[in-house]
């Protein structure tokens, strides 16, 4: 039953993509513009859906963070019509030209951009996720399945809903956007075997969830995984501009994925660098986890810290803790960081032009920054606009994934009766 | 044992490809060149334990054609040399800056291309696949797991000495390529799932194989899968160039990949086009297997035919074998393609314009042509130089792939102590 109803569904997607696939911007804006006008229309029934979803995790003991991201309120929920709104200005990428090629025998070779297909997304928690990769994955051309968290099921069916009567209302197929119509985790499974129908998996979560889904898919994933980032602080670098950097890295907005965890300091500039960097670090309230050269250096200058265990440098926190570490060397640093790193983005600070080439081409992370915030890494600061994630993987997309890496290619080749000799 | 083994294989991959990511391309062309010539001085040897593989394949019965795969003569061995020397003249696609962009604030955001880290390469009989793999995957920048056939263990275990011999000569760690060394299966079954070293796998082999590697792997797969490849005969066809094509797509060479195995014939034109193209077909001792619609067209023009089976047209025959079908229309032959093709190369032949868009952009394959063979579809036609396969996947790479193909990309972005406000 579950296996018939979720391989009928992913049979409509493909279906869906196929039309999808040659809709003309213009109209793929117009569906966008109404699910933005549709959004702020049914506010108060969205709330009302919401409302249960809140209810139901208050009373399994959901912590207060997590009831809070779940939680709808009237401006939220402009601001979600509003982001759809964005995505209508951003220019579609399918049909573009990548690159022409006159073979020589007169046929024209052209590599064209197109939508991947059919994009199944996996994803916890804030429902707005719902409506961010659904217009994301239309404006590129693709159907989407959308399988939201069980605690916030109510409020992304009353969303599905609505992006369905968006696309109806526009004559488009429902099929186009669809969410997964239950909660029974064996439809995840089901899913994640339908290669045949779905062209590829963007998990979007904690740990567990994109373990769970790279484990089970049979078709290609592409991971937003957590954001361990670093910052090396070479014994060149400016004093004013490593503390300037480490505090935006790490406090500006600490919940988030480009924020950095670990700090390395160069053991010849330490014993001045280091204590000046935490000093501002403290007054900004990061606890700070040491390894036993960087212990020593702040118990002397008499600021507080706690012994960091290996395990710390792997730890993404998301919060206002730091690991610190001492190294000898750039290459040390560069292999402390592929070490605990998770290949998001990360930052040398240094005057030393050889040291920062060296870094900038050594760490094996979707973004290197010679002398500035890893904060930076992000869509709309690369001019890639609205994103659906940080890919962490090497293969497809690296880094912030806009709707351009929502595509893939084909060769057109158009020619006049060549034959191969 | 064989866990650990396999285990401690693939870190030092990982090892050596941060090593081989930075080398210049001088350096490595000069492990090319080195490699070239060890083989050529190497043919007695190679031969020798060629002799062993063949000895026992045919005690084990392998068929002809399977023996044939598996031999090497002095020629191929040298067709194997130039090949590598071919990939030394390819320009290097590392550190190629694809996309530089300005940030208001004044840092420089440079794309650019790096190895993605560690290929492992699966593959059969052809021992052949190993030499070319390693090459490609050294020129660009990536280190090599190669997993080559049982019965070919003999010939794979001298080429990967022989790859040793010329890094090591040049002074580079042989850990950049290396081959598993053991016939044991479970040994790949363990290299599937080391995702935390390997970044990718290519499977090169039977759907057997590829699907094996697909359900097991939990990095990403490029499959280099079947080719089953359809050519549209349009109503306004001109009746010289829709034979020459067909003749061309069919016969030129009909154990390779792009190939044609189906033919579709809009019924407007088959009373007249069908009769026309079978004859050649036939005359080039082509089997046609048509569907009721096209069998009785066939029979009436006395042109021998065998009623065809809907499997038949799923088939990758790789043979002097054609299965024909009748469609009312272009959308008719887009879905019969769609449905029975496996996306590698697909054609159509039409003076009609609309028809030859609507046909190029529907058709969800990797190369759609117009008025052109699917023979083209090759890296060196396509002005890539030598390829690791044709890719009928749609996600990193799609259709031929080349060196550039084997790479990835990092954001490097330079400031000058820009932060995030």
């Amino acid at each position: 039953m579950m296996e018939q109803l979720i391989t009928d569904l992913a049979k409509h997607s493909l279906e869906a993509s196929r039309f999808l696939a040659t809709l003309p911007a213009e109209k793929k804006n117009d569906v966008l513009g109404t699910l933005a006008d549709f959004l702020e229309a049914n506010t108060d029934g969205i709330l009302e859906e919401n409302a249960k979803d809140l209810a139901e995790g208050e009373a399994k003991g959901l912590s207060n963070a997590m009831i809070d991201r779940l939680r709808f309120t009237p401006d939220r929920i402009k601001q979600m019509a509003d982001g759809v709104r964005k995505i209508i200005d951003l220019p579609d990428p399918v049909g573009e030209v990548i690159e022409e090629h006159k073979h020589e025998n007169g046929m024209i070779l052209s590599k064209v951009r197109v939508p991947i297909g059919v994009i199944g997304i996996i994803f916890e928690s804030r429902p707005n996720v719902t409506i961010d990769c659904a217009a994301l994955c239309f404006k590129s051309g693709n159907a989407a399945i959308l399988r939201g968290g069980s605690e916030a099921f109510h409020s992304n069916t009353i969303l599905s809903n609505i992006i369905s009567e968006a696309l109806e209302a526009n004559d488009i197929d429902p099929a186009c956007v669809q969410m997964i119509p239950t909660t029974d985790r064996a439809a995840t499974s089901v899913l994640l075997k339908l290669d045949q129908y779905i062209n590829c998996i963007i998990p979007r979560g904690g740990e567990g969830l994109i373990r769970a889904v790279t484990q089970q898919a049979t078709m290609p994933v592409i991971k937003h995984y957590k954001g361990v980032c670093s910052l090396f602080i070479e014994e060149t670098a400016k004093p004013e501009m490593a503390v300037n950097v480490a505090i935006n890295a790490k406090c500006q907005r600490p919940g988030v994925c480009n924020a950095i965890e670990n700090l390395f300091v160069q053991a010849s500039a330490a014993q001045t660098l280091l204590p000046e960097i935490a000093k501002e670090l403290i007054a900004h309230k990061v606890e700070l986890r040491a390894e036993s050269k960087a212990k020593s250096i702040l118990d002397k200058a008499n600021i507080p810290c706690i012994e960091a265990t290996e395990e710390d440098f792997f730890e993404e926190y998301i919060d206002l803790i730091l690991s610190v570490g001492i190294v000898e060397s750039t290459e040390e640093a560069i292999q402390q960081i592929n070490k605990y790193g998770s290949g998001h983005s990360d930052a040398i600070v240094s005057e030393n032009q050889k040291a920062a080439e060296k870094f900038l081409n050594g760490v094996d992370a979707s973004t290197v920054y010679w002398n500035a915030s890893t904060r930076f890494t992000d869509g709309y600061e690369f001019g890639l606009g609205a994103e659906i994630g940080i890919s962490t993987d090497k293969l497809h997309a690296r880094g912030p994934m806009g709707l351009r890496e929502l595509t893939t290619y084909k060769f057109k080749v158009v020619g006049t009766g060549q034959i191969r000799s």
